[in-house]
């Protein structure tokens, strides 16, 4: 069972429980060779809290001694660990030998027997060169024995592997079939050859063409993906679980795993990392560690690895993930390429992309226009926001500073020369006015000077909003021609209230075109903050209907606004429904879990303001959404919506 | 004394030798505070390996308790250290406090006798806000201040600093005149304002205009720099020294470092590091660790600092510290910003910059056009290259993959068609094809796919390349142009011999224009690898005179090679001038000590090929110099050039 805990995009901090206890997730499952215990399962709790692991059924089953120790007292005796033991099926063995002797559903019952906590089913390996036609028909198989594995699980959790070789078409398939099945956790299959090449543009595109037509209340396990350096790529693309034997295997060959690469120990002059290994040796006592050696430098991999599992949970709860993504990517040409790969599914990552973050948005690169949070943006204000029919005026602030208010007393002093739309210019493209606090324009920080490539994303960016947006109105620039100059600015004087362009704008952006014509029916009044001037709160007619976050420049709904959104706009227009049983509950106040939602509107995104209804529509609560609909519908642990206000009948 | 032992540009592993014992640069000296020993200097030792540390004689001086035992026991003695020590002078503390009541002379003469391995003057702390007229007054004093204390050095060795505010020029003169004197180790002052807050790239153009001045024999020490963060950065400008009080300043306040920020413990859900704190506590552990929590901190943020000193040594080693510091600077908008401020001092990076490197060119970002490496090549190229009269044919390889020699062969069915000259398309631009096997153009990697930028970069090349170079010469592209539609390929069939094209060009670019007619006269023959088909030595009527590496395309020259160069070029043309004792030794075969080097020729960089002559410009021998001239002649330790052979008379 999965709790989402924290989220970033795609990418999550969950709690997944097993019978034996509960693993946090991203983690790592280190793989544990049964005939070759470099480091025990034992020092592997001691040393790096592992909480679970990973061993191969098929390798114990033949092995006549491992067997019959794995049947008479179970796996986790056999291995001295209580933690979580995931059984591997014998089908990697079948990737690299050649087929192997077994029968998909003995090798189940096999893993039932030895107590291993989740199975794999036995599935085929496609291999990234096999053509459609092979990779089609062995996906058939595969889906095949997961169906029938599924009926033989019993009471054990069951992996099932998702195929397809390197065609989008059966990941597709092959997720979506698999999604409809009591499956408890999803492994992606096949990819090892492509890490190993360095394939990871392919990587992207097999795991994203999977994920996104998986159940997403199921964990993903990418299977191999052992390497730190494309451990934050992997949970980006919302993989979950990670196995390694790569530790073992590298340090056998004298190599030693960094989040920037791997390197030969050999050719090392200074040993690059602050790991226990590493702080307690010099790089010449590592090289004459003799005997040891071997395990030396593979608990310095297990150091780094889960260091960087580390890395990545914090990199989401920051909601950096993104950012720490790229920053490891500039490693290698080729994870680079697997960087911009991502674009392609710029549509599937900004679907789970949080309405705002806590911290700044920084401009690191000519990629930083590439981020979900920017495509997000310029989405919702190219469908919800209401441009007056007015010239438009753009203004560029003074300074190419991070984005400053400075512009704004510029504009009040041009307003008075005619009635104009203000758009000023900014590092997401030109923007309306009143936009200008909400996220992530205001909580941005920029280099002083703009690479060639900002610039001319820049003026992509214009175009696009020219032909979408500005229909062929005229666009003035500052400094182009001076104020008085241009000619519409010397006509009448204008009517120009930021404040109330502002509310009406984040309104119609955060809840949709037409909101503000609901909302603000009436005389519309603000408090301040007296310390920044900003609004705080909105009041119609005197009744408190939204607050204004300093933070992210977006609305909290109060019950009062959340009554006037509920009467004027059509189901599921920011709904979430919950059965009538547990609505009495988020009517008193508590939260949503996501296992009582029986629906949603399918345009909520994380973050968004909803209203809380039973199945007649009837208004209960308003609060603020964690997940999207497909999210709030699969999973079954966990708080779903976060409840302000328990709203009563009027 | 310092030994140069490896480089990077103008970052570089040295060996720094004190009284005391033998400081590995680049290296932190962490800060002890005399009054709140939070880590012991001896705990420092066991743990961190430390050479040498700092502390402040300001401080001990006026505390009555510290001052005594200071005098009866010694520094070493009272802090229980006995490597190097440091001490600062209560400059900083004039910064911090305002004036403080110190004699300049007294203050020396009191490092000096409470045993200070290195003491600092007393000089004027000059604050970023400063106008020219203080700071240039202020530098005044602190020049004279330095004079005054080298008379009065004694046997200690004396850390002379550099001054002269946010104020190029007077960095400058501060920097030649404090090269002028018996200094022995150069702090870069009055910087810390400056990292404080975040002006990282005025904090570039301060150490630029310091370093680009001083002695390069003598060690640069950057006062105050102490977060990890930079520490990369400080490297690749060529500062060998740093400090950190910061380690204990931030772990007081709950605040940890790491490579790519500091963040406080508080916020942290999940410890993303490595060190021995991060890897035995949780995040919840470490936040509960009561009394024990700040020296634990303090301990993290030392493992953090010291490690990264590590990774910045063996990125140089490497040859891959821009692409590190890159990586580094990623991390935050303002440090972008310095980074892009290293472009503003190309020149002077660039003379610094190794003729190749031994790992391949990674193509990471737009950035990666701005490196020393490319300026270096296409300004020799510029220079050196001797462009045949004919018309340019310019060709597209296939792919946009990993530069590739697949072109050679659509170039050998189109050169049949006429007398043309070949340039080939690379990342780097257009190059003459004969080059392509010369470094980086052969060794580099690169994304699949060209970002904007890199594709405007190469606009801009081949404009420059047209302008300085093409004369106004048909440029040709294939692609925008099928072969039968250009006029001039349907003349007469052509010469095309690429050897010899390509031995002509990589001399004249290696040696200088000219040396190809210098050294291939008579009949040319080559041995190539069976393997690669490659040529690896070129004969002149039978003598070998060259050997082509396969690494990097380069030359190395022979004897015979030698001598053609030593008659016909006229000094100081590849020149190292030694005296006469010393030549007899280097005729032997044995390398030249930096030492005994009288003169070079002032265009060699480190990795040319060069000439060893004595003082009456008899040839004795011949090798690669790790250091170019300037260098040579400050050194007075370690190996300036590693002679391949001695060189006897004919």
């Amino acid at each position: 069972m999965l709790e989402l805990r924290d989220r970033d995009g795609l990418s999550r901090i969950c709690r997944f429980k097993t019978r034996r206890n509960t693993v946090d997730t991203p983690n790592l499952l280190p793989v544990i060779n049964p005939n070759l215990l470099l480091i025990t399962p034992k020092e592997m709790v001691e040393e790096f809290g592992i909480q679970a692991l990973i061993t191969n059924s098929y390798i114990i089953k033949k092995n006549d001694d491992l067997r019959e120790r794995a049947l008479q007292s179970g796996l986790h005796d056999l291995l001295d660990f209580d933690g979580t033991i995931m059984t591997d099926s014998g089908t990697f063995q079948s990737h690299i030998y050649g087929e192997v002797p077994l029968d998909p559903l003995e090798i189940i019952e096999f893993q039932k027997t030895v107590g291993s906590d989740i199975g794999t089913i036995l599935d085929i390996f496609t291999e990234p060169e096999d053509k459609h036609d092979k990779a089609s028909k062995d996906l058939d198989i595969t889906l095949e024995r997961a169906k029938m594995s599924v009926e033989a699980k019993g009471d054990m959790l069951l992996a099932g592997t998702i195929q397809g070789g390197v065609f989008n078409d059966l990941r597709e398939i092959s997720a979506k079939e698999s999604s409809k099945l009591d499956i408890d956790l999803f492994p992606i299959g096949g990819v090892v050859p492509l890490m190993e090449k360095q394939h990871y543009a392919t990587l992207v595109d097999v795991v994203m063409s999977s994920k996104k037509h998986l159940d997403p209340g199921i964990p993903v396990h990418l299977f191999g993906c052992g390497h730190p350096l494309i451990f934050s790529l992997a949970a980006l693309m919302g993989c979950d679980l990670f196995d390694s034997a790569a530790y073992a295997k590298f340090a056998n060959k004298g190599r030693m795993m960094f989040p920037d690469g791997t390197r030969f120990l050999d050719e090392l002059q200074a040993l690059p990392c602050e790991c226990p290994v590493c702080s307690s040796h010099t790089v010449q006592e590592l090289k004459e560690a003799g005997p040891d050696k071997e395990k030396l430098l593979a608990r310095h991999n297990l150091h780094v690895s889960f260091a960087e599992i580390r890395r990545v949970r914090q990199a989401i709860v920051e909601g950096h993930l993104w950012e720490f993504t790229e920053t490891r990517c500039r490693n290698h040409p080729s994870l680079m390429e697997a960087f911009k790969r991502l674009a392609k599914y710029r549509d599937d990552l900004e679907r789970y992309e949080p309405l705002s973050r806590d911290l700044a948005f920084l401009h690191n690169s000519s990629l930083s226009h590439q981020r979900p949070t920017i495509s997000r943006f310029k989405k919702r204000m190219i469908q919800r926001y209401d441009q007056p029919d007015k010239p438009i005026y753009v203004i560029f602030p003074e300074s190419n500073k991070p984005y400053s208010r400075t512009h704004v007393d510029n504009i009040k002093n041009a307003v008075a020369l005619g009635d104009v739309h203000f758009w000023v210019d900014s590092y997401f493209g030109p923007v309306p006015i009143e936009l200008d606090e909400a996220y992530p324009l205001a909580q941005s920080m920029t280099p002083d000077r703009l690479e060639g490539a900002i610039l001319k994303e820049k003026d992509d960016l214009l175009k696009e909003f020219s032909e979408k947006y500005f229909k062929g109105q005229g666009i003035y620039w500052e400094g182009q021609e001076t104020l008085d100059n241009i000619a519409f600015l010397s006509s009448e004087p204008g009517n120009f209230d930021l404040d109330m362009l502002r509310v009406r704008a984040v309104a119609d952006l955060q809840f949709g075109k037409g909101s503000a014509d609901i909302l603000f029916q009436g005389q519309v009044t603000f408090k301040k903050s007296r310390k920044t001037g900003k609004i705080r709160n909105v009041m119609v007619d005197g009744d408190h209907i939204l607050s204004m976050r300093a933070g992210d420049g977006f609305f909290t709904l109060k019950p009062s606004g959340a009554r006037l959104l509920h009467k004027a706009l059509p189901g599921p227009k920011l709904r979430v429904i919950v059965d009538k049983e547990t609505a009495a509950f988020n009517q008193d106040g508590l939260n949503v879990f996501a296992k009582f939602v029986i629906d949603a509107d399918p345009e909520l995104i994380p973050g968004d303001e909803v209203l809380v209804v039973d199945e007649d529509d009837k208004l209960v609560a308003c609060g603020r959404t964690n997940m999207i609909r497909n999210e709030l519908i699969s999973f079954k642990a966990g708080i779903g919506i976060k409840v302000r206000d328990g709203i009563e009948p009027e």
